[in-house]
Order: C-alpha cells, then structure tokens, then sequence
C-alpha cells in the first residue's frame, strides 16, 4: 500500500488566501493520490472555497482554526499568543505527528520562530536555515540560507551546506551536486571574516562536493547546484533576483509597446517569450523549506498563487519517500529526538 | 579662463588595455577641451595605439611605467614591489598634485591599496568606499560600499551615506537624494547587527535624506538614491545584477532565435530592445570613484570598453568642477591635509 503524506496547510496565509490556497490545495490532491491535506482556518471561509468543487473526501480536510497571524504582527508575541492562529494549530499538527508536514504563504517571521519553537529542530542541527530553489540559465540551484538566521557562525554555515547537498541530492535529483561558498573573489584568501573562517571547514568536510567560492554573477549562470550564504546575504539574493528579473522584463515589454512595428513583432515572439521568462519564474519550483526541522516546513511566497501551493504540496510527497530529515539526522551524526 | 582637468589613466589596466583605454582618451579629449590625459604606462605600446590618429597634443601625454599590476598578484605586495607599474606611477601623479584624479580598468585590489596609501584618505575618513552607479528602472542610484571595506562598522555605514549623497547630489544631480540601507526588512527591528546598530545613527544624521532601510527587491525599481551596505553585501549587489540581467537576456534571445516566426519577430523589435537594454547597461556610467581619497580615484570593470573609459574620465570633470571633496571635506567636518 502507498504511503500517504499527509500536509498540514495554513489556508489563512498569504496576500491570496483563503481563494488561491485552497484552488492550490485542490490541485495537489488531484495530481496525486497518495496526498492528504487539511486545510487548517477558518471554517465558514474555507467551506465557501470548496462549495461546489469536486474531490475526494478523505483527500481534504477542514481543521478549525479561528485566528490569523498577520505579517506586520512580532512573529515571537503572535506565536505565543495567538493559540488558536492556522499556523500555529497547523505546526502543532506536524509536532505530534498527526501531519508529516506544514506549509505557509503567510508571515514568514511567524513561520520561523514556530518552526523552532512548536515543530523544533532535529537533534544535532544549531540553527534551521531556510533553502529556496533559485532558476539558474539551464536548471535550478539552492539558495541556502536565504532567511532564517542573521548573523551565523561557521558552525552554522557547515551545516546549511550539508542539508542542502542532501535536499539537492534527493529532493532535486542533482548527483553529487557541487557546493559553493558565496564570496567576492574566487581566491582563498578573498572574503570577509565568516567566509575567511567557514572556507577551510568546508573543504575538510567529508561527504561534501565542495568546489570554492561562486561570484554572485556566477550564481545565475549555475555556477553551483548549493550555494550556500549567511541568511543577510541570502536573503539579499533572493531578492535582488525578483527585482533584477521583474524590472527588466517590464522594461522590455515597455520597449515591445513602442511602436507599431515591434507590436506587430512582440506578437510573434510572444509565446517563445513567455516560455522563456516562465523558465525563470521562482513559483515553478514550490516553496522554501525550513531545513532540519522535525517534520518539514515550507515557506512559500506571500504573493503565491495555486499553482505555487501545489507545487509546494507535491514537493512534500518527496520529502518524505526521500527520508530527507533521516538522511540530515545520519549526516550530522545524531539521532532524531522522540517527538 | 576655463579650468582644465588633469587625469592620469592607467593605459595597460583591464583586459582590453591598451587598445581600448586609449581609445576611449581620445573621445574624452575630443568631447571636452578641459580635459588633459596622462597615459600612464609603456611607451611603445601606448605610441602605437596613437599612430595614425589625430588629437590636440596638449591634451594628451604619455608617461612611462614600464611594469603592469596584474589581476592575480595580491595587491599590497604588488603595490609596495611595483614602484614603476602604471598604477603606482599614475597615483603618484594624484598624491603630488600633477594629476586630479586617477582611472584605471586594472587589478581592484592594487586600487583600493593603492588609493589608501599612495593617494591618501582626506582627514576624518575612516574608510574610502567604493561607489558604483547601478541601473534602475528610470534612472541610476548609487550603490556604496560595493566593494572596498569587507567588515565594516556602523561608524563607517554613516561616512558612505554622507558622501555618497554629496556624489549623488552634485555629480549626477539629484536633489536631496534619498539614502536608504539595505535591509532584510522595512521594519526598524529587522536586520542584522551592523543595521540595527547603524540605522538609529542614520536617522539622527543631519542633512542627509534618509527614508530607513530599503529590501533588495526595490534596488532595480528606484527605490533610493543613495543604497547604503558594506561591501560584502555591496559587492553581491553589484554582480548579481550583472549576473541576473546578461543571464535573463541571453534567454531571450534563445528564445528569440527558436523558430523563423519568432526571428523575424526578432527583427521588428531589436531596435527597441536594443534601447532598453541600453539604459541597463551599467558602462553607460563610467566608473566607480573611491570617496574620501585625496583627490579622485576611479575604478572602471576590468572589461571596459573606450565607452566607459570615456565616460569615466569626463565625470572627473564634473567631480573636481562640483568640488567634492571640499564639500566631502566641510561634511564631514574637518580639513583637507596639505598635501
């Protein structure tokens, strides 16, 4: 019998909820069988959602969950006070075990503390550090740490760069996927004092394909599958990527409407366009897990859409045939904490 | 009677030198009358590149160095042993006053050393940083540091905001610019150490614009003037915005070339493109000026073309016509040194 991954979903969260969540969670189910998500939220808004929608019953589930968490809320006070929020109900769920995983559009300040606080992290791992799937010029890369911990240690950063080599590895299905250190010069010597430090540990570091420093130039050309980065830069990255993307690609549609002649030619090209920038579209590729959390949790945009959601949901399903938090838990050398 | 402007350009720096460095001083000196070049570097090479072309000649001058700093060599060794390398003898030409200001496509590092100790800080800077003008979606701001002061502390955060909004306001023209730090955030809690620390003294600095911390994403929208980081940050910034846009374009143009529909589509629109794709175009903007040095020091990409070398040597002309470093100087509240 297949085994069902069952994904706890905050349906409140995000700019698009509870309408793009649910369509999102819909899709999921309906892509695959051996998937079951509760919708965790408010019941009358949720239900409205589902109202006339098609689905396999044991496949979806309402779990009443009467707050929000807002994004502008202090994430440590709006956990600790909002018991009954979709995000905190839905991370108690993945904390007994009654779901194998979370996943979230809403405030990622709250996503992260509960993640520490409510689902907690596997035993051995000093700091969970959230990974995103960058689009590279022919594939993907990860982006690790990309938000969770401001000011890590070398310690910290060792550890980022073995539990994405294995998400790389068996959630993405890179072989031996190639390790780089974000720095400002390919040198050795080049850096400043957390890369100066961290460079030589990741070379001795047994089990890792570690190949040096990467350019941030070099991180779209794919110059490394892991691209591993302390949380203020990452996130920096992360962002950048967006802005840089989105900016250019505005200005070229600006420059296609200029006149009748590139009209008439951005009608031609517009589909061989829209392939291309679809390519280099970050919700393609589901959300950002919080790395070696007991249980997983994902993090996706605050802007996500169902397509978004559903990606993110299916990318659960391996998650868990990949054992991913074992294969953590074995390559820090420690055992996972009874939950 | 005009003033004119004495620049010493390091004519064997970068890796089209010297072909396009002097190239690029011959339409300087053809653009502008008060401009005088130095090339700095060896004779014969330098002669043959002027062969054939027709220039005023009291507008253009070769000095001798017989050696060349190249990209590799670590930059305080090459800089103490290479007394007769362009860079060294051009700076000198600076440190004396023969020469206002200093330009160079060679080795980054020999730069920012040599900047330091052969040119000299004004008195009251702690940190020259380095200051590039990045594209925006309608116009530039200023990105600085963007790779001078790997470390930095808030005390020098504060110097690069002051200084980087007079470069702002008087040599591209912006009126009260605004100045923004980035940040991990919008909120005043957010960031790491170094921003938490540095932005209640941003916010308690007088004359300066300062509208708090700006996110990554809104860099490429415009969304301050003056992007105050350090440089490691600063240094991401720079090359991940070269990265991500040559990436993005160079998928478009596959993606242009996939069918006959889609290339003769490509012909109607290339003018446009092409002009879009200029205005993102960071060479348009010359070189990247080390603030606080005794007189000016520009560091152009290693790639530059006669374009940016062009460029580059005429905003020495407005930098030392809009006094600078006098007001850099009053800013910062002390004197300049004799020199």
């Amino acid at each position: 019998m297949t085994e069902i991954t069952k994904v706890a979903l905050d349906a409140m969260g995000g700019d698009n909820a509870p309408s793009e969540i649910v369509k999102g969670a819909l899709d999921a189910v309906a892509r695959r069988a051996d998937l079951k998500v509760f919708l965790v939220g408010q019941k009358d808004k949720i239900s409205r959602e589902l109202e006339g929608k098609s689905y396999r019953e044991d496949q979806i589930e309402i779990v009443e969950a009467s707050e929000i968490i807002e994004t502008g809320e202090p994430p440590v006070v709006a956990i600790r006070r909002k018991k009954d929020s979709s995000i905190v109900v839905a991370m108690k769920m993945v904390k007994s075990g009654e779901a194998d995983a979370f996943v979230s559009a809403g405030s990622s300040g709250a996503i992260l503390v509960g993640g520490q606080t409510i689902v907690g992290r596997i035993r051995g791992v000093e700091r969970p550090p959230l990974a995103s799937l960058i689009p590279t010029e022919n594939g993907v890369s990860l982006l690790v740490d990309c938000g969770a911990n401001v000011d890590a240690r070398a310690s910290h950063l060792i550890q980022f760069a073995q539990m994405g080599s294995i998400y790389m590895e068996h959630v993405v299905g890179i072989r031996n996927p190639r390790v780089a250190i974000v720095n400002i010069g390919v040198e050795e010597e080049k850096g400043n004092a957390l890369v100066k430090e961290t460079f030589p540990q990741l070379k001795e570091c047994e089990g890792l394909n570690f190949t040096g420093s990467i350019e941030a130039r070099e991180i779209p050309h794919g110059g490394a599958d892991v691209v591993v980065c302390e949380a203020f830069v990452g996130n920096v990255i992360l962002k950048l990527y967006e802005g840089v993307g989105s900016t250019l690609i505005g200005k070229i549609k600006e420059g296609l409407m200029s006149s009748l002649k590139t009209k008439i030619g951005a009608l031609l090209i517009k589909p061989a366009l829209k392939a291309t920038l679809k390519t280099f579209d970050a919700s393609e590729y589901g959300g950002a897990p919080l790395l070696g959390c007991k249980g997983l949790v994902v993090k996706t945009h605050g802007s996500s859409t169902a397509k978004e959601i559903s990606n993110s949901l299916i990318q659960c399903i391996t998650f868990k045939e990949q054992k991913i938090n074992e294969k953590i838990t074995a390559c820090l050398g420690t055992t996972v904490e009874e939950q």
